[in-house]
C-alpha cells in the first residue's frame, strides 16, 4: 500500500497536537470529567480540534472517529481515528510517557499509527508493509526465548475488571514479574516496538486507544492481537495484547486462558 | 543548615551517574537479578561505583551507603545514601522516568536530597531549610482541598504484601481514583514536590529508596512520614507516604488505617 501523502498529513497532524498540547504540560490546567468518570482538558480538546481541522480541510471524504468529539462520518472506506492523549491521567501527573495517537483505517482495519510524544519529541511510525521507525531510525522488538524470561508492562490493575484482573495474573505470574511495569498506557507499546517490552496486556480500549498501535508494533516485528489471537479492528472488543517475538504468541494466550 | 559544599559535591555525584547510565539506556545491557530478585545492570553498578569513587576522595571522613556495593562505615555523624537507579525496571522498560537518588543524612536525619533524571536532564534539588528546585528553579506543591479531589500514585501493587494492599486500598478509594497513576518510582515524588500529584504511598521502601525524597518534598512545602505519621529516618521500616499539601496529613492518615 503506498501511502506517502497520507504519512505526511500523519506528521501535521501529530505536530499540530504536539503544539496544541505542550504549553498545558506541567500548567494548572482545568480538569473535568466525562460521562465515564475519566478526565479531561483543554490540552485533549485543543489537539483533537487541531488535527480535525486540518482533516476536515484536505480530507473531507475520510471519516473520524476521535475522543473527544466523536465520529464525522466519510464517504470513502477510510477513517482516521485520533486520541490527542492518550495517558491523560500520566499527562496530568506530569510525566512525559503519555502520547497523542494516530491511526488510518482502511475497511477498518489500521494500516498506519503515529504515537507521539509531544514533550521528549519521540514519534513512532508504522505503516502496514514498511519498517516501523522513531524519529526516522528503524526500530524492532527483542526477542524473547521463553515466557519466564519476558518483561511485561500494564497501565494498571484499576483497569481490569475482577475476571479480567484474574486472567492477566494467570499470564503475568509466569512472565518475569519483578520486572513488571504498570502505567505507561501507549509508551508500553512504544517501548515494545523498540525492543524494550517483551509484552503489554490491557482490557477495556476503545478503538482510539488501540488502533494506531497495531502498525507501529507490527512494522517492527511484533504481533497485536486481541485476547483471542484475532487481528484487531474496528469492531474488537477493547482486550488487546502487543507481543514483541511472535513465537511466544502461543504461550501468551494459553498463559491468558488460565486462572491465577 | 549551611550545605553548600555538600549541594556542590551532590551536583558533581548526580553529573557523574548520568555519565554512567545514558549510555546504558535504551541498550541491549545484560540484566542479573539480586538475592531478593530484583534486577541490576552494569548501569547501576558503574552510576554507583562513580559517585564512590568521588566520595572516598573528597569526603572519606562520612559514611556511605549504597544499593549495589553496600556500607561503608564513617567516622563523622554524615552518611551519603545513593541510589544509582530507582526503577531499574522503568530503566529497562526505556522510560525515561526512573532517577538517580543522592542524599546526605545527618545523625540519621536526610538534610539534603537529590532525584536526577539522566534522560530528560531534569534535577530535583532539596536541602532542608530552603526552597526545593527543579534545575535551579523553585518548584512547590499544590493545595488540595479535600482527599476525595487527591490524585494519588504508587509504583504497583505488587510491591505491597496482601495486608499493605488492603490498607493501600484504603486509602485510594477515598481519592479521585480514576486519576490514580501506577508505575513512577522515585519520579512520583518529584511530580508531588512540582505540584502534579497530590499523595504517594507505598511500602517495602529501603533507606537507599526514600531518603533522598525527603528534603525534596518537604522543601517544596509537603511532608514525608510512615504511615503513622513518624518522621522518616534511617531506622524507618519503608512504610512511606508523601502528602502535597499538609492541611491533608490527618485525613490521609486515618484513610490509610482502614481496610477497603
Amino acid at each position: 500500500m503506498k501511502l506517502d501523502a497520507e504519512i505526511a498529513l500523519a506528521h501535521r497532524l501529530a505536530d499540530a497536537a504536539r503544539e496544541a498540547i505542550r504549553p498545558y504540560f506541567r500548567s494548572a490546567v482545568a480538569i473535568e470529567q466525562k460521562d465515564d468518570a475519566s478526565p479531561v482538558t483543554l490540552a485533549d480538546r485543543e489537539a483533537e480540534e487541531a488535527m480535525r481541522r486540518i482533516l476536515t480541510a484536505e480530507m473531507p471524504q475520510d471519516g473520524v472517529v476521535g475522543e473527544e468529539f466523536g465520529i464525522r462520518d466519510g464517504i470513502s472506506n477510510r477513517q482516521w481515528v485520533l486520541d490527542p492523549i492518550d495517558g491523560t491521567a500520566a499527562f496530568l501527573a506530569g510525566r512525559p510517557i503519555f502520547g497523542t495517537l494516530i491511526a488510518l483505517l482502511v475497511d477498518g482495519f489500521p494500516v498506519l499509527g503515529v504515537i507521539d510524544q509531544a514533550i521528549t519529541g519521540e514519534r513512532w511510525l508504522g505503516v502496514a508493509g514498511q519498517p516501523t521507525t522513531l524519529n526516522g531510525t528503524e526500530v524492532h522488538t527483542r526477542a524473547c526465548k521463553d515466557l519466564s524470561s519476558a518483561t511485561i508492562g500494564t497501565t494498571g490493575p484499576h483497569y481490569f475488571d475482577d475476571h479480567q484482573g484474574e486472567h492477566f495474573m494467570g499470564l503475568a505470574a509466569k512472565t518475569d514479574h519483578r520486572r513488571m511495569v504498570m502505567g505507561g498506557d501507549c509508551y508500553n507499546y512504544a517501548a515494545l516496538a523498540t525492543g524494550q517490552l517483551d509484552i503489554v496486556c490491557e482490557a477495556g480500549l476503545k478503538l482510539h486507544d488501540f488502533a494506531a498501535l497495531v502498525p507501529v508494533v507490527e512494522g517492527a516485528g511484533g504481533v497485536m492481537c486481541d485476547w483471542n489471537g484475532d487481528p484487531l479492528h474496528a469492531g474488537s472488543d477493547g482486550h488487546v495484547l502487543a507481543i514483541g517475538d511472535p513465537a511466544r504468541l502461543e504461550d501468551v494466550i494459553e498463559a491468558l486462558s488460565c486462572h491465577h
